[in-house]
């Protein structure tokens, strides 16, 4: 059952001033469960057991960590089927969405288990001492990641399991030793409040210090402005809008410790088509897109929003095929009306700017909260003179651009935003006739894609979800992959310590047999 | 000579509006030649000529750049004596010290060559594609990281050498494949000009591309400013202040793209000692920490100025023979004359705090410029209620706290700000008795001592020099040692990218021969 009361670690708190609901898209209506949001107080209070909490969650080992990851797992599963209603009901995502984007979710915290449990991750690296060294003697120092405190984490409205109260950053966050508070999605708080009770279940069944997770009911701003100004506060994961981002990492960086904020802010994925991918496949192309475009009603921070080509015939006979494939895609609802209302404000604003075309409007009348594609077409002058159009329109929307030349296309390229993603439609090995637009797409964004489509984020050690601002707010780290823990550590060097007294990770023997850089080479040998 | 000119990449440049002189501080006059101070316009074509240089910069071998980096030791070294006099009447610092951290830049050079000619550091990652996956197929991606563009370094007063123009900023910043722009620091900015010059033979020499570094003049803040805000710089390093680092580290914030500072603004370094380290080796320890405190005349960033015990008759042992030792250190000069101005308001500062006594004092006339020790002491109430005495009075000064118990004193640690250092003297294991005082001091430093003294900062990979703010804006970064480059790069990712497009690093055949990760397991094989 859904009380909307508030997980201050294992108490659930019944006290609040006010409370929300959230809406159910597809029926047009809220929910019935009320959410009661988090005081000013509760706020202190999480953060201040989290700091309590992290005394000793970051001393402990990461098999145990491990098996409380496991358990969060397990108990996610047991929440079985109301889990799946209540993700529906609050999102309008259907069923096989949300079985799929839970398994991605229990995916990653096994992931960041195995990852945790082989130990690999401290980087541990050993200079041993040279006493006898002239002029000065080396001391033995030895340097291992050791996690940085209590994380706030802001969950995604589109990803109400992987990106949201158990997602990728509280999984990342938890398995580095830091203790988590999320600020619940107001979209899906339902489903946030039956994920962090399989949270709390699982840190108490498996012995979890009290504080290690909290998780509080919102739907203003206050909750998440007084976690991130928190000094408990250590590090903060945000994945939404710019707006929302920015504004977190703002008051981030104005406290009198400034914490690092990685927000992952979504963009608009440039797809270049070469000449000759246009020439032999721009029918395929086309199709390809139109339903990358439309897939998941283009609420993937990867969809492709900004299509780039040169302009010739078979650009038209490409941009031809894309308008009809597009509308003959049935409309799917969004997740709430106020993102179909943004987005029907940002398609009305984009078509406003002088030079913008309609490609393919879906004109047919949708159910409420539903949410029809438009693709628009603009020529390249036009489009580099009006950073409007720079600018994502969340949802099925993209814009063609049609340039004048390859030397258009590059500086287009070199002047757009950081991106998470920049795609390259190449036929064969055309694409080494293009040094300079590959190397401008390089520069600009975190992932480049040979031949694909962005919308897909593979959960690997290689992927790399972020980029250049605003893509995120640190491009040297990513949102996705088990490298995604680096965020919440640092590293901390003991100089001469006796062995008995180090960290496992750093003791002569070895204990946990893992990799480790000893006097600059990779080994798991002992000392 | 020294023209005082600015370098603009290759060209030295004659224009400026005003100039300004270094000053020699044991002479206690200007010295003679003549510095120019650089432009506004002069700072936004470095910056551009940064930008264009890092297209080419950016892609160019490991062992390319290993070359420039041992071409600018060699041409360091050729600048033979005038180095070393400028070096000397710039800063007060005697020959010998010139002679010794003229060594260190040079290893940290070569140490940075060794690094990227190995070419692990790039942290390849790649997992193979599973085309038969099932529901959907899995795509190649290999991630590796690449550098951020050009870097903003700012020099420190007190390493004019291996904390300045070619110190680790400037070389992990070269490692990495950023171009760099030196903010000269005004102290010793006669000292900068060489070591540009070398740097800018080096890169002629070595065919780096015009830009690849430029040297910029200014004993004003606005050149500074002008850097950090400029669009083409994308990351910034700075060794200094607690006021300039967050000066900073805030315009950074505040840009429409903001951009990583990596600032190590120092810290008071706190020496925790153990009650049986008193007991058998109070007057050896108070011995240690007279040479500690005065060494360099206090102008390390790890000296120590707090030292915290609790009460005890070993501890008034401790505190006589300290105040008997080092009123016997003859004094010796700092740096530039508003350093010793600093130095004795701040000294004035903490005296006139309540309840702060002094222990021992450097009553003796010295010659201009030359800084008297001071060493007060107070009791742990005063301490924890008086947040001014936790602030470092730069220059040879500690203060001694006296706590009323272990519980004091491990709160005081625990509400101490972020240190670079934190040392624990003990006799024998007694430490082992002490794990609340351990885990406190562990929380708020970069690198944890054991019967040691902070001073000396090894170059070695397991060297951490950064720490908790306000000892480094991140603390997830070190200032030392070759993982600094890490602060300079970014993973980029490639899908399905063609393998002959790749860069060397990721190709199956890898040609390189590094250590990759290649589904999760670490080796050097091919694919």
């Amino acid at each position: 059952m859904i009380t909307g009361k508030n997980h201050i670690g294992n108490q659930l708190v019944a006290k609040a001033n006010t409370t929300f609901k959230t809406f159910n898209p597809l029926l047009n209506k809220q929910n019935n469960w009320e959410m009661l949001q988090a005081t000013p107080s509760q706020v202190n209070q999480a953060a201040a057991l989290a700091a309590q909490a992290f005394k000793t969650y970051s001393k402990i080992s990461g098999h145990k960590k491990a098996t409380f990851l496991r358990a969060i797992a397990t108990q996610i599963e047991a929440l079985g089927n109301l889990l799946l209603t209540t993700y529906t009901a609050e999102s309008g995502l259907p069923n096989a969405r949300a079985i799929g984007e839970r398994g991605r979710t229990l995916a990653q915290l096994h992931a960041f288990a195995n990852h945790i449990e082989e130990g690999n991750w401290v980087e541990a690296s050993i200079d041993t001492a040279q006493p006898e060294r002239q002029p000065i003697p080396k001391v033995d120092l030895r340097k291992i990641n050791q996690p940085l405190g209590p994380v706030a984490v802001f969950g995604a409205s589109n990803f109400p399991l992987a990106f949201s109260t158990a997602g990728g950053d509280t999984a990342s966050a938890l398995a580095a030793g830091c203790p988590v508070i999320v600020k619940s999605h107001p979209m899906h708080a339902g489903t946030g409040y039956l994920v962090a009770s399989a949270i709390i279940k699982a840190a108490q069944e498996t012995g979890m210090p009290n504080g290690v997770f909290s998780n509080l009911n919102s739907n203003s701003t206050q909750v998440g402005q007084l976690l991130v100004t928190n000094p408990n506060i250590k590090a903060v994961g945000f994945t939404g809008s710019i707006a929302g981002g920015r504004a977190l990492y703002n008051l981030a960086a104005k406290r009198q410790e400034p914490i690092p904020v990685f927000a992952e802010m979504g963009s608009i994925n440039p797809i270049i088509l070469l000449p000759e991918a246009l020439q032999n496949s721009a029918s395929h192309i086309a199709k390809t897109y139109a339903q990358s475009i439309t897939l998941g009603t283009g609420q993937f921070c990867t969809n492709p929003g900004l299509i780039l080509a040169v302009k010739s015939k078979h650009l038209n006979s490409f941009t031809q095929v894309l308008a009809q494939e597009i509308v003959k895609v049935e409309p799917s609802v969004m997740l709430h009306p106020n993102i179909v209302g943004a987005y029907e404000k940002n398609k009305a604003n984009a078509l406003s700017q002088k030079g913008v075309e309609v490609l393919a409007d879906y004109k047919n009348k949708v159910k409420p909260n539903y949410a029809r594609q438009l693709v628009t077409t603009v020529n390249g002058d036009t489009f580099l003179n009006n950073t409007t159009l720079h600018h994502e329109v969340f949802g099925p929307y993209s814009i063609v651009v049609q340039c004048d030349n390859q030397e258009q296309l590059e500086t287009i390229i070199s002047k757009l935003e950081g991106q998470l993603t920049g795609t390259i439609m190449s036929h064969n090995l055309e694409i080494e006739h293009y040094p300079n637009i590959v190397n401008a797409l390089q520069d600009r964004v975190g992932r480049i894609i040979f031949n694909g489509v962005p919308t897909g984020v593979e959960v690997c050690p290689s992927m790399l979800h972020g980029g250049p601002y605003p893509a995120s707010t640190d491009s040297r780290f990513t949102a996705v992959g088990i490298d995604s823990i680096k965020r919440w550590v640092r590293p901390i060097s003991y100089q001469n310590w006796p062995n008995n007294l180090l960290p496992d990770e750093l003791k002569n023997e070895n204990p946990l047999n893992i990799l480790r850089k000893i006097n600059g080479k990779i080994t798991s040998e002992k000392i």
